[in-house]
């Protein structure tokens, strides 16, 4: 069989560049100890490209001097560290975007039964699949929002989310901005500083083309949040509370360097600009093809220069998990089938008979031969 | 200058066996995709992989049929899962042994603060530094236990803990028993069965020789735990519950695959037998040469039975840490210095006047020419 055509690149990026395992393989077999300021050489070496890697993040996101960065093992472990520790009342009014993943929708939901706080959806415009943002402006002086979390890019539809608008808004209420930028960081420009952003959690192994294992908080210098994991941070041991300077009150445990080694040479490569405009034309190219096939829907926002990577549709009177299970056996084409763990968007995609979307996620590494191979699989599979 | 005589095995085990590195480069090459049941062949490979790990992991603790086992990115997020997802009351009468790591001690600091219950130190004879287990009993009997976590093997003193008589005694009161295996899985024989345990958290990358990036919560299938981290787990994604089944619940997030291929290589290389009686043998070895040098005191168990791997000791009139940094600087030999992460266990070692201590820890891969460098060093700093 042919080499397997990988289109589930929204998932996690493979494969990732060359020097990211090389840099792994390298640092794992010469560096993987246990990093930490105060002991031996191979330690303060580790620590130090623990300081490179995060050197190079704030300056992708432009935010050099105005936030620190906490290391996570995942976007998921970020999200909830700072979803679980931000303060709450009952009196607290969250919102969020309806394009939110299971790891802002869930730990939502258990804080909500948490505090009881009132969680609102942000406004869509069922017809374009796009933000709503006037509505939201009223919603927002009706309901004074105390937190507002919207992810940068929906794991969905592509749809990149008019995050600055949204976070303007909510400031204007003083409210708490957390951005998921899972599928953001490293494709499209993020600047933290005009972005009002109190907290971004990112992944390594997704857009930044880094490994699995490696993950993060951004945070506004002026911004706090409690402990919510706890353990040794190799610092101050005989204190029973964190050490509170951040970030290190977010970073218990050892860290992962190896992992921190490959998102250290992903970074290298990461190139915004070309990247953006080498996956947009994919991502037409892919676009205007399946749209010539009848029999597919596609769930995509109505203006296409808000759109990017991730292209879900459904065939007509075939389940989403069909068409991925026939993709998969006959054509050695790799997608994801279902709801994405996305829990809130499916009511306006309307793709429930379908049980949820076939989702082509495209990479860096993808080419218009991939895409080509795609649609004739498509074809073929309708024409049975 | 010489190669490094790394000596901080005990921070992380460094290096990691040549099959480690090379299933881990090969799985970051051809594998690293997010695992998943229901998808494409590669996902399903991972899975596969992962099942595996996990079967392997039930094996070497003999709990084939009785135990769950839920991938966690470390030890200290297993600790927290485990011990923030216990219910509690403020009548709930927690128990920690005196040894325990900070990924307990904060953790339960934390919810003691949470909850209001009485946390409570078992006893330890401080001439023997081993536990009091006739204390113990009466202690259990006064204050009858809710919970009793205890550390299979101090990471400062090395001493082995007698936890199948600890939580034999817990049990009488129906506590829930919960045991950090961090130092443990893969160097002494942990039988699941015989130990009573409800929960056992265990690290890949320190006894077990596994890559940073993975850990666990191994529970027993009549155990139950609430949520703790949330997330997406690429299944019920409409659900805004954690699936309740048992170990999903535990599991959001994609998982590493890369470093639970790492763990697996890492297993078909524990051999217990072999390695316990090979770092028993060294860790004789360097007792007894350290033992001689007039200047150095060292906390041990005074049963050298109960004793494995790790070895603590202060030089007088010197801090703890100005010997490491001597050791590192003229002698190239990487240890460990200070508290260690152990909040609790400094009163026992009046180490305070050293800044903690001088933490020697073993692994598979040292030998007794390391150790005799490293004792001429010894001896070289205390001559100046």
């Amino acid at each position: 069989m042919n080499k397997c055509i990988y289109l589930d690149n929204a998932a996690t990026t493979f494969p990732k560049p060359e020097a990211v395992y090389k840099k792994m393989d390298l640092v794992n077999r010469t560096l993987a100890v246990n990093a930490g300021r105060g002991s031996y050489k191979l330690a303060r070496e580790a620590t130090e490209l623990i300081d490179n890697t995060k050197s190079k993040l704030l300056e992708l996101i432009n935010a050099k001097r105005n936030a620190y960065i906490a290391f996570t093992p995942s976007v998921t472990i970020a999200l909830n560290q700072i979803l679980q520790g931000i303060k709450y009342s009952n009196s607290s009014v969250v919102y969020v975007s309806p394009f939110e993943h299971n790891a802002v929708a869930r730990t939502l939901n258990l804080l909500k039964k948490r505090h009881g706080f009132k969680l609102i959806e942000l406004p869509l415009q069922s017809e374009s699949l796009e933000m709503d943002l006037d509505k939201m402006k009223y919603m927002f002086s009706k309901d004074n929002p105390s937190c507002v979390c919207v992810t940068a890019v929906s794991n969905v539809t592509g749809y990149i989310l008019p995050v600055k608008n949204i976070f303007k808004e909510a400031k204007k209420y003083q409210a708490i901005t957390v951005l998921d930028a899972a599928q953001a960081m490293g494709l499209i420009p993020i600047d933290f500083k005009e972005l009002e952003a109190d907290f971004i959690a990112f992944a390594g192994h997704k857009t930044m083309y880094g490994p699995f294992g490696i993950g993060g908080v951004i945070m506004n210098k002026n911004a706090t949040l409690d402990e919510v994991i706890v353990g040794g941070t190799g610092s101050d041991s005989l204190n029973l509370d964190m050490p509170q300077p951040y970030p290190g009150k977010l970073e218990s445990a050892s860290k992962n360097i190896v992992a921190v080694a490959g998102l250290n040479a992903a970074l290298d490569e990461i190139d915004i600009d070309k990247s953006f405009k080498y996956e947009k034309e994919l991502t037409n190219y892919l676009i205007d093809k399946l749209d010539k096939v009848l029999e597919v829907k596609l769930y995509l926002p109505k203006d296409r220069s808000k759109h990017i990577s991730i292209v879900s549709f459904t065939v007509d009177r075939m389940s989403s998990e069909n068409v991925g299970i026939i993709l998969d056996e006959d054509f050695n084409i790799a997608v994801r089938t279902g709801y994405h763990c996305a829990p809130y968007i499916h009511k306006y995609l309307k793709d429930k008979s379908s049980l949820g979307t076939v989702r082509v996620g495209l990479g860096r590494f993808n080419n218009k031969s991939d895409i080509d191979e795609f649609i004739k699989a498509v074809n073929d599979i309708i024409a049975g």
